[in-house]
């Protein structure tokens, strides 16, 4: 059928397991062939087209409420709750969200971005309608890896505490967005392995045997039943001695198994989980052999070779930079060592990873554990490097206060797709950081103007050893300036005079200053002469070269890509106020109060305001706004 | 013996177990009879007298790195390592941290104060360790109630992954700060029982009783061995699954049962658990029955009866207001429910949840998921109030930005101890709260001038439905306002004049207030009148007022009781630069960039310059400068 034209999920009722099955050969090929043309998260989708329709068919959405771990995943849920019309708007500006969006349907209710929040959230439903003395089923799925996310499990813990009815869907695809790490893994691991190889059974039979009736050693026999049996046992142990049923393994391409089991468990008391092996790229050959996670989140591609049309990159990937100056780093100095939170192949530090096994640490989905893990390792004279993209370091903000700026460690932060991020969108944007890392003491934070600034601040952060040091970094490739010989040490706190000017300067780093220059350039053609200041350092700022700017008595434009409520312009502000300065024209371009959707980066800073034509009228403003303060000073003095 | 005499730990080594035993009861008495004039955390150091001494026996610090989770049970350790001098000081300002400080003393390796950190960084030494080819030993000291905390779970699953040589120490007193709660919890309990009852041997004759010699029905079988079994089996299987080697439960009054476990332990490849049961409040009888956290940490208290010293309260705790008014108005409004992440006894939320037991959740020391529970309740209309420690937020500001405010939900931030916490110290000071909520949009922020205002706000908060809303709170008691009849709603972003004057205006919030106060009763005597703001709406400021003030042309000071970088004061310069006023003299006072210690808020205010003399003499300044401009520009116009 023509998945496009299905209105809401309610026709599932009435179609039978074979139907069921035919159609979700047609949601696949509708993912195949709508995201070879998008991009978008293909793997993680076909990997759940038969568990989506199990769920919308048992349950009843958006009465009984489904909600998406990560959000990543639900594409079927938008296809089977009438959004498959718009899949050729999928990530685009004012197109249809990757992730659940409660303004785009009543089916999205809740919106998830960043991973482990759904256990929370699904609980925090099952105590209102209680309360409420309401009656509909709270689903929530969750992927292997955003288990081992710390507030997933907190959330479990309390989930086996409080009782309630609610379903959890383990979807267990083997890989999170990059292999799984960890024990829980592990574990998970080993319940499948037994459930495949029926291995357990064989245990028990083999034990039977050797069990003496019963008799005076009884512990030991129970340490050998400990070690012998837990291959059977241990069989979802785990949740059942947090309170929670455990059903499963659960073949989770088999409509039958998967509609059984949510029957059973929709009946059950008491929270309830089900574990789902799925495999992740389902039906499209390529995704289905993908080992790394290349077909998480991809761009657009050709259907039949599986070949990704990625436009000719003009210069390497900012995080490719990174990974290529801390692998020649690490060559000369064994106490760099880095520390991912399952973002290594995000962060393109397969080098680094391959090149150095043992001093690459992919911690999973832990953002709080990797910062303070990095943090311990920096007691002990290591030179951890704590790789994160900027949106995800909000999960370790505590430990960054706590424990790494608090304690004036020796860690480098290397901060990814810090500002905007484009197609991910409104969870994903790097926006926050520059506050919020700028009002942390000890901490040094930078951020530079191309790929060649940024192997030479990685370079600085690596030899800095006064404390933590930040180094942000944009997603996407750099703009293709050649590459030095050597990468060489700034000065902390060292700022830059790009271009000098006489009529106003432009204060701003990274992305923005190329902007800026291109606005300096359109409004030279006017006759305006602007300054642009490379304002590489966040924090420190360069107090001298604001004095010296101070002293010009034109205005000061602050531009960057983030929230303007105490950001980088906020922090030119106070310097001046300060350092008595009170009577410049100071103005600061930035994100407003609000949240920012998905789009291009190009599109997104166009409605942001965050333009070459924009700070060229702000700036020709401030200059009239200065010549009429000016004038006014003359009238008065003259 | 004198324990104040006492050097270094190494003594310990020659001293036998009766010897030991004896060193206890002496450390007991110096506890009791120390704390009894300083207050402290006597319950949980009392509890792990024997613990300690065991460790410092069998280790060697500082070769040997000992970590203490939260750290508020490092007294015993302070003492064995040379500080038992200093415990007249504790908690003092420029005296004993009351937590481990690695200024302090080389025994010292990692600072705690927030829970659950230790896990990860011993897992960070044991990996430099490993990478150095070092050998040393690694111990971790974690309490039941902190290994609930996600990051601990997450470092756990890290642990068993990675396999590195390190010793937990689960010191499991059966209460964290408040009895503790939770799955993880019952499982502690079930181990527990086992232990105690001997109920799993009884279980596990009674099984092999009726287990058919063996037989096709080996999966029903494996069922009830799977129920049957569980009481036994589960002793540490939760871990074990992990990958790490459990021992115990362990008696940690018992130092010979200690030592032995700790020597085994030390023996074994891996990662390796200890399970000690301790007692907190152990050797003082009024601790020891506590039940609700009481004697967990405490003022001073008279030894013999175990009744607290408190000097007579002049008017009730900001908490306590809190509490009741919440309670107040849940009596009318069902959807009203409050979730604590383990502080209801911190936050004195016990008449709250003795009156609404079922509408209160302790989730235990688990803040991200407190938040998202949180957001999960809103998003089916009820009320939630999330009543978190400002410093312990900080834990959830990614569930903040990501959950609350992106989602635009209805939830009441109830954020206690904002600004300085007094003998805490460093770790617990709530200064970063002002910045960083600042910053979110949808949000707003608001923080009362007293006790009355506090309830209008609580009042306020409640009744407002646009959003996430934060009331911020000062640690410790009001001032002592008369209570109005009935609380009543402000209007969001409204600031109020509480004193006119013509030659400066101060704006303030909370207990800045009363200090900006008394600075203008001084300046007052001198000739100086001072305008008093009441910026009680950190956001939204209320723009009608400042407009008006910027047209007085006076000076401008701000003052908070928080990190000066984007914080209020910043908001303040931003409103302005915004609207383009740029020759407005305006300075800010506040925390500069640097960590604050413990000792009394009135002490540490003095060190900041937050006092009535330095914002008086900073105002003068000011006056005169803005008198020395209007000279200069009566000057020029003449």
């Amino acid at each position: 059928m023509d998945v496009s034209t299905i209105k809401n999920p309610k026709f599932l009722k009435k179609l039978s397991v074979d139907q069921m099955t035919e159609l979700a050969d047609d949601i696949r090929s509708f993912l195949i062939q709508k995201l070879s043309k998008t991009g978008g998260h293909l793997a993680p989708n076909l990997g759940v087209v038969e568990l989506t329709l199990a769920l919308h068919k048992i349950f009843n959405s958006p009465a009984d409420k489904l909600i998406w771990d990560v959000g990543h995943q639900s594409y079927v849920h938008k296809i089977l709750t009438g959004r498959g019309g718009q899949f050729d708007t999928l990530r685009q500006y004012k197109g249809l969200c990757g992730f659940p969006k409660r303004s785009e349907s009543k089916h999205d209710v809740w919106e998830t971005g960043h991973s482990s929040t759904s256990l929370s959230a699904a609980l925090g439903m099952a105590v209102a309608r209680d309360l409420k003395h309401e009656h509909f089923d709270v689903v929530a799925v969750i992927g292997d890896g955003a288990l081992t996310g710390g507030m997933a499990l907190e959330a479990l813990n309390d989930i086996g505490h409080q009782n309630r009815n609610m379903i959890i869907v383990l979807n267990d695809n083997e890989m999170s967005i990059a292999p799984n790490v960890g024990a829980l893994h592990n574990m998970l691991n080993r319940i499948r392995s037994a459930n495949k190889y029926n291995r357990a059974k064989e245990d028990l039979e083999y034990l039977m045997k050797k069990i003496p009736a019963f008799g005076g050693k009884l512990a030991s026999v129970a340490e050998r039943l400990k070690d012998r049996l837990k291959y059977l046992l241990v069989s979802g142990v785990f949740f059942e001695e947090l309170g929670i049923t455990y059903l499963g393994p659960v073949d989770g391409h088999n409509l039958n198994a998967l509609i059984d089991n949510l029957n059973y468990a929709q009946k059950r008391k008491g929270p309830v989980l089900i574990h789902v092996l799925t495999q992740k790229g389902k039906g499209y050959r390529p995704a289905e052999m993908d080992e790394i996670g290349t077909w998480h989140g991809t761009g657009p591609y050709k259907i039949e070779s599986g070949a990704f049309i990625k436009p000719a990159a003009v210069a390497p990937a900012y995080s490719q930079v990174v990974n290529d100056e801390l692998q020649e780093l690490a060559r000369h100095d064994e106490r760099i060592v880095v520390v991912s939170p399952a973002m290594v192949v995000g962060s393109k530090l397969e080098g680094f990873a391959k090149e150095f096994p043992e001093r690459l640490f992919d911690v999973g989905i832990a953002e709080q554990h990797a910062a303070t893990f990095a943090a311990g390792l920096a007691t002990q004279n290591m030179k951890p490097v704590l790789s994160i993209y900027s949106t995800f370091m909000q999960r370790a903000y505590d430990q960054l206060v706590h424990d790494l700026c608090r304690q004036n460690l020796n860690v480098v932060l290397a901060v990814d797709r810090a500002g905007l991020v484009g197609a991910d969108g409104e969870t994903h944007q790097g926006v926050f950081d520059i506050g919020f890392l700028r009002a942390l003491p000890n901490l040094v934070v930078m951020m530079g103007k191309d790929e060649n600034e940024l192997r030479n601040m990685v370079y600085t952060a690596i030899h800095y050893n006064k404390g933590p040091i930040a180094v942000r970094y944009p997603r996407g490739n750099g703009i293709g300036v050649p590459m030095k010989g050597k990468a060489e040490a700034l000065t902390i706190g060292s700022w830059e005079v790009l271009r000098d000017g006489t009529d106003a300067t432009v204060l701003a780093f990274g992305p923005m200053l190329q902007i800026a220059v291109a606005a300096a350039k359109q409004l030279e053609s006017e006759g305006f002469r602007l300054s642009i200041v490379n304002a590489r350092f966040i924090k420190p700022m360069d107090g001298r070269m604001l004095d010296q700017i101070a002293k010009q008595q034109t205005p000061i434009l602050t531009v960057e890509e983030g929230m303007l409520a105490g950001g980088f312009g906020s922090g030119v502000l106070e310097y001046y106020h300060d350092h008595g300065v009170h009577d410049l024209v100071i103005e600061r371009m930035g994100i407003e109060d609000r949240f920012v959707e998905h789009g291009t980066v190009k599109e997104l800073l166009n409605e942001l305001g965050l333009t070459a034509e924009q700070i060229a009228r702000r700036v020709k403003k401030m200059i009239h706004e200065q010549a009429h303060r000016n004038q006014v000073r003359k009238v008065i003095t003259s």
